[in-house]
Formats: structure tokens, C-alpha cells, sequence
């Protein structure tokens, strides 16, 4: 919950023992410190617009509209706008009954493979947590932390590397004008950082220099 | 890894007796029973011809290029396609070193709240093969189980609900007018069923003989 944002847990009839323990171990923090427990559902998300259950139950066994979680997400985030919802969790061993699901507008269920009944309790509400924060722009988004080398430096290191391939006799005059355009590309394809170019500017002049020197 | 639909687990260097110990648990699967060992990350990582690593740290922590999960996601996908991609995690306590992440072309984050320095393993891990596996399409779609209720139905209702109200003394004849226009579109604004609507036509039919019969 603390790694998305989320803040405000809310147990009803927890399992004490595990509770108590989770409460006082170190840096449980302050959701755990702070988390309220209720006698009922109703009174747990009484202040609560939408009430979304959690379930691993395909369409046909649930009396409830079922939406997969990408659609949900997107339905709780716009509610989450202008008022308070709740996601809710049935026990690892058991889920929601009937009883709990009753309180919810609709549930959601994390789409995984058929075969599979259920979830890990904590995975589960990482990824439901998840995809609640999950910035829909940012898988189109290329990341900008990548500065790319200016073409200058990319056709400098093509010199460099044409120079050394033909110090080296790797090149035949004949075929030096492929070879050429070959390598352009080649460098091109490296899709460098400026950055990476710099450092590969400074290699290769040390191999233009040791050999030319040592002739 | 398994509600995912991923199967090929490759460990490197595990703590043994916790290894061991999965191992034998009760459905542990034929993931872990087919988790390879290997000695080193080269070894491991071989066939591989894209290797992302995952960290907790920001982009200035780090000597590669970083990508965010949902980025990240859509280029492994892209790769897997038509090739074998890694995905690294490092060890619970201590994450990926510097020795690791020099296998890697680039490494991955989960967007969490800044103030994180980790996250939960198999939480970490659940959200990732989530990302990964996740249908961009499903977010837009609205989800297809639900079939509206026609209008007529829905006109039937509004009639039988103004019957009742009307029978009942709710209605004054002042306002009755607009008070089938509030009633006809508050009938709309239940956004109803068709399944739904046949329930509430049979309660307020109900209803009305109730009202009708004992006059």
C-alpha cells in the first residue's frame, strides 16, 4: 500500500494473532500503526461512494458485473476524483463471500491464467495497487533520461573508426566506398548517448594513435 | 510467475535451504521443480538476447539507462515476439549490484512513492509479469456482460412506478406532470439490466396489486 500511495487500511475481523504481530514488527509503519479495525462490512465502507470487490472467480459462479482490472482501475481512478472508494479484499484462504460481495457495487478481478484459483493475498493487492497509480501515458512515452549523440559526433566517430579499419588493412581500396556507407550505418544503428559517443571518440583516437605511432 | 504464464525460472546462487525448503512445499509446481541453477549470470542469462534488470533505485543511482515498468513492458513484449528476453531480480535484501547489472542492456522500475527504497520480492515480481502480460486494449473496453435493459422496459417501469406513486398518495395531481418527467429519467439514471429490470417490473407489479386489490 505505502509503496503505491495508499493509506488507509481498514480490517474487519482480522485474524489477531498475525495482526498484533504485523502491527509491532519493525518499520511496519505508520498504515499498519494507523490501520482501523470494524465489526462489520457496512461500517468499514459506510463513507465509501464505490465499493469494488476483489475476486479470482470467473463471470459464470458471481452474481455480480465482473470488470478486469485495467477497466476497473480506470473506473476507480475517475471516481477517486471527486470521492471515496474502497477495494476489497477477502482472506488469503477463502476470498470474499457471498455475504462481503453483496456490499459491492461491482467486482474486479486480475486477469490470469485459467488453471490458476487464486492469488497470493500481497501480490494481489500490489498489482490491484498498481495498476490504480499505473500512469496510462507513460507506456507511450519513450524515456527522456537518454540524451542521443548529435549527428557531428556520430560522423566524427565514423571517421575514426574508417581511419583505423584502414591503418588496420581491413579495407580494400576496392571495396572502400561500400565499406563507407556500411560503417555509417553501423555507427547509426548504435543508437548512442552522447554520452557513449564521447567515450567511444576517446577509444578509438588511442587506437588511431598506437597505430600510427608504432609504424 | 505461474498466474502470469511464465515458466522458465533460472536461479542464480540461491540461498539453498530456502530453495530446498520451496521446493518440497505442498503445490509448489513444476516452476520450482524446473528451476534451472546456474553458477554465474553469464551462464543464466546466455540465451537470452535481451536481459532487463529491475531495481529500486533512481535514474541518478545508476550507470544504465532506466525505463519505467510500462515502458519497459512494451519493448520486452515487442522482443519476445521473436526472441528470448530475461527478466533479473536481485535478492531480497540487497537488490542488484553493479556486478549484475552489467549484464543487463537496461533496467527497469516499478513507479512507486519516492520515499521507497524497496519493494516485496514476490510482490515485485507479480507486478512485473502483470505489466508484462497486461492487455492495453482491456483499459478502454468496457467490459461486455452487461446487457441494458430496452426502453420499453424501462417504460413499463416508469409507468407502474407513477401507478404506485399516484395509488399511493405520493403524487399530487398539481405536479404530476413533472413528476413523471423526474420519475422517467431518475428510472434512466439506474442504469439498469435487462435481467435487472425484469426483477424490479415484477416487484412493482407486486406491489401495485398489493396497493390496487386492498382499496
Amino acid at each position: 500500500m505505502s509503496n503505491f500511495g495508499f493509506t488507509d487500511m481498514r480490517l474487519v475481523n482480522p485474524y489477531e494473532v498475525a495482526f498484533r504481530e504485523a502491527k509491532s514488527a519493525v518499520k511496519s509503519g505508520y498504515i499498519l500503526e494507523n490501520a482501523r479495525e470494524f465489526p462489520t462490512i457496512a461500517e468499514a465502507v459506510a463513507d465509501c461512494s464505490l465499493v469494488v470487490g476483489t475476486t479470482a472467480l470467473g463471470p459464470r459462479a458471481l452474481e455480480h458485473p465482473l470488470r478486469r482490472l485495467e477497466f476497473a482501475a480506470r473506473a476507480v481512478r475517475k471516481h477517486l476524483a471527486s470521492a471515496r472508494a474502497a477495494l476489497m479484499f477477502g482472506s488469503e484462504k477463502f476470498g470474499l463471500g457471498n455475504d462481503d460481495m453483496a456490499h459491492c457495487h461491482w467486482l474486479t478481478r486480475i486477469p490470469t491464467r485459467d488453471e490458476h484459483g487464486s492469488m497470493n493475498l500481497g501480490q494481489a493487492v500490489a498489482v490491484c495497487l498498481y495498476e490504480l497509480s499505473r500512469s496510462p501515458a507513460a507506456a507511450r512515452q519513450t524515456p527522456g533520461e537518454r540524451t542521443l549523440a548529435k549527428a557531428e559526433d556520430l560522423e566524427r566517430l565514423t571517421g575514426l573508426l574508417l581511419e583505423m579499419l584502414a591503418e588496420s588493412g581491413y579495407v580494400h581500396a576496392r571495396v572502400a566506398g561500400s565499406t563507407e556507407l556500411k560503417t555509417r550505418r553501423l555507427v547509426r544503428r548504435m543508437n548512442l548517448t552522447a554520452h557513449d559517443a564521447e567515450v567511444w571518440l576517446g577509444m578509438l583516437r588511442q587506437v588511431r594513435w598506437k597505430l600510427t605511432g608504432s609504424k
